[in-house]
């Protein structure tokens, strides 16, 4: 695996837009997080006045083959049916992406079976409008495989296939980046996937796997035993090693994991602010730290999903989360909504006057 | 002061709206309280698809006396000098409304001296564009006095004034309901009104100034040890009875602050959803709510502020805030950031497939 090059948060411009912050009217600090979040991505962009204009969700979807070992409510082919679902334009992220005003592609990471329209490596669908993809959300193919292999008997994948993953997904990152993007979220789709991310995060953060499973799609207290004794199966049998993040995605990984930790370095390598979705691809994110820890500087961590482990890799991430809504979706939807939140951050520390432009007194001199 | 006659909530679109959740393509819950946030919407609108489309934000400017008693970090002339930012388009909430797709309406509530272009009881301005308030927002002229006396010495305002703040909200509620609006945000502005809307939340709870008192727009430790002893002597003064809400406002009340709360009851008396902003909002919803509990059934609790007596209003009320971004500036700010959180509720709500639509498979009969 190459090692990758993420470039230092500029700190003049950092400050630079604190400085400004303090200038706009408006008590200093009043705006909280957001004023952080301006500050921020000064600094990732190299600008006192960072811009959040091109908009990209970019969902990863593929298989797993521990679902054979009945981890998850809903059968398998339901990964496919969801990416068709994408495509036509109906599921929870598609009204989110013209919500946030983001783009959307849906990339085949290593579904079963390729999905109808996604037998190609070439884009598919139109642009989508400015502020919306109407006119469909894109579909790539970078399949890895025909799902991965059930964890609890044998690796997932193969090293070459782990380091392909992350590959595939670094390619859309320089992609999206040449095309301008400002703000990119990964969102997953793959039934079982929670089982993959929390065996990821016990492993990743050395946490016992009964504090970081949860119901996924919505198992009962029977099923989260099973998931729970599933994932414990897989960590002792392969031993994954902290310090060797690409053996932990071959072991106990998905496609569509590594693909996002993959996305979330070559996004910031070309720094590109990235938005965290939830636990999917916050595993990822582990993975990504992992390999180079500075692109945790590109992240916001959008929103704290229902799923246990959540809260614990964001711990070892260092995140605090910008949303608690209880949910647990995927798809890159906590990210959508957080994105709503970064880009009225950039739009307040851009847009509003100043003391002097609107001919505002300041604080008084000392509080009598 | 006339009573209000506030619509239950329809339960049967409540519940049809649950039942429309559960057939969306999504593990059932899985968009935590945003599908309790579309459900809510039903049956505030009592339909099972509510819209919110024509949004508004209504910010109410007002002049408080206690700011002779030393209570503010800034002087008392910003109240006017941010109205007129306000109606430039230069603060925070300018920004904030175009983003979330609101109009906004600035309302003299009874600012020290009529602003430029406020002296008259007609709107001003341009309608703005539809999805936000590039034409500069409205001014309407509903001055109840020259701003209040300071509560510390005197009541701040007769009991005609309350009560006319009251129905000058109320009549604008019913102007916006007319006019289609389907969710409102109230906002404030007025140099000193934290220390009213404190005073409000200590009567109105029970509870001691020293654990509802902050420091506003940035007082130092020595400042907000004068504002608590300024608040202890205003409710030594006057004794506010909780159990007559207009008689609290009139004591140690604000301009703002009533017309809020009548804004609130009339927007719940016309089924419009109200967007509920933080702790000065929130204090005008402690009067609202004693006027009429049932307005809190129309209410959002859009975020908590950094002011300590926020958490304890809201719990009064028996709201949990959506978003905790440890913001503090007022002027609808926070509500506008939850209004975003709101759309998104109904977008999905109405825009996803249902599993039978989407042909996606459903829960495995039982998990094995």
């Amino acid at each position: 695996m190459r090692s990758f090059d993420i470039p230092q948060i500029d700190s003049a411009a950092v400050e630079a837009a604190a400085v400004r912050q303090r200038t706009l009217t408006k008590p200093p600090g009043s705006l909280g997080r957001l004023e952080d979040i301006a500050c921020r991505l000064a600094g990732i962009q190299g600008s006192t006045l960072p811009t959040i204009e091109n908009k990209w969700i970019v969902i990863a979807a593929a298989d797993h083959g521990v679902t054979r070992d009945s981890v998850s409510a809903y059968p398998q082919e339901v990964t496919a049916q969801m990416v068709l679902n994408f495509l036509s334009g109906g599921a929870a992220i598609n009204v989110l992406a013209r919500h946030c005003g983001a783009r959307l592609m849906v990339v085949d990471a290593g579904i079963c079976e390729p999905v109808e329209g996604g037998g190609d490596s070439r884009f598919h669908g139109n642009d989508g409008e400015e502020n919306g993809n109407d006119g469909g959300p894109r579909l790539v193919a970078k399949r890895v495989g025909n799902g991965t292999a059930s964890f609890a008997r044998e690796p997932a994948m193969t090293r070459e296939q782990a380091e392909l993953s992350i590959s595939n997904g670094v390619e859309v990152a320089e992609d999206l980046a040449n095309r301008g993007a400002h703000l990119v979220a990964g969102g997953d789709m793959g039934i079982g996937n929670t089982s993959s991310a929390s065996a990821i995060c016990a492993a990743m953060t050395g946490t016992d796997p009964s504090r970081v499973t949860g119901r996924g799609a919505g198992l009962d207290d029977a099923g989260l035993e099973r998931k729970i004794a599933v994932i414990r199966r897989g960590l002792e049998l392969h031993k994954p090693d902290p310090a060797d993040p690409v053996g932990v995605l071959a072991a106990i990984g998905g496609f569509e994991i590594g693909f996002l930790a993959g996305l979330m370095l070559g996004l910031a390598e070309r720094r590109v602010v990235i938005a965290l979705d939830g636990f999917i691809v916050t595993s990822a994110a582990l993975i990504a730290h992992a390999l180079n820890p500075r692109v945790v500087d590109y992240m916001f961590a959008c929103h704290l999903s229902v799923e246990p482990g959540h809260r614990v890799a964001l711990d070892q991430l260092g995140l605090e989360p910008l949303l608690d809504l209880k949910m647990g979706l995927g798809e890159g939807s906590g990210a959508a909504i957080g994105m709503t939140i970064i880009d009225a951050a950039a739009r307040l520390h851009s847009g509003m006057a100043t003391f002097d432009e609107a001919a505002v007194s300041g604080r008084n001199e000392a509080t009598p």
